[in-house]
């Protein structure tokens, strides 16, 4: 990484919701910017632990048994293999860590949601 | 992973500076907060990068070539290897991620700084 982020610049950068942009990379993990609003897939990463990060509005993250009710400065890992479901009423702002390769949609796919890895 | 992590609410229990506390776990990766007030020292972790975000406040990552001054919300990548000496004037908060086990103090090492993992 040659220069800081500034994650609010990189959000402007983005349109639509649920299509994260690539802003760094740790290591083999990708550090992306999202914006949410609706109800995005139910979907699990097998192999990967799942990094979310609320910047600023409002994230839940519908698990089978529970909802994770995140607001600005609020993170939860959603652990490998955990069915989940993201969801924001109103649009959200999110940073996302990754493994490398993990498609957004994991194990559910669809042409409509899932997004590919791209650089912003 | 049961509960969301509140990062204020995790960083209103550290004392003092550079004493990261974990607050989470992404896969083999720590998810820390911590408190930067002040120099730290110069190291370099030759293993692996070295991911700072910084919620409050403003950090100084001073490189051997420049300095990459953060404020809330811009985060930096430190590549493996690269050496670093974290700043901060006035007292800032920030999360960091590195690989479990690493070392905070990295190949710099000292008794003074070098802070032992801990959960919080």
């Amino acid at each position: 990484m040659d220069d800081k982020v500034n994650l609010a610049a990189k959000l402007a950068l983005l349109e639509g919701a649920f299509k994260p942009g690539i802003v760094g990379y740790l290591n083999d993990y990708k550090l992306q910017v999202a914006k949410a609003k609706g109800e995005f897939v139910w979907h699990s990463h097998p192999e990967t632990d799942d990094f979310f990060l609320v910047l600023e509005g409002r994230l839940t993250i519908q698990l089978r048994d529970r909802d994770i009710d995140l607001g600005p400065g609020e993170l939860f890992v959603v652990p490998a293999g955990a069915e989940h479901c993201p969801r924001a009423d109103e649009e959200a702002h999110i940073l996302l860590i990754e493994a490398r390769g993990t498609v957004n949609t994991g194990d559910a796919g669809g042409e409509d949601l899932t997004a590919p890895e791209r650089d912003i």
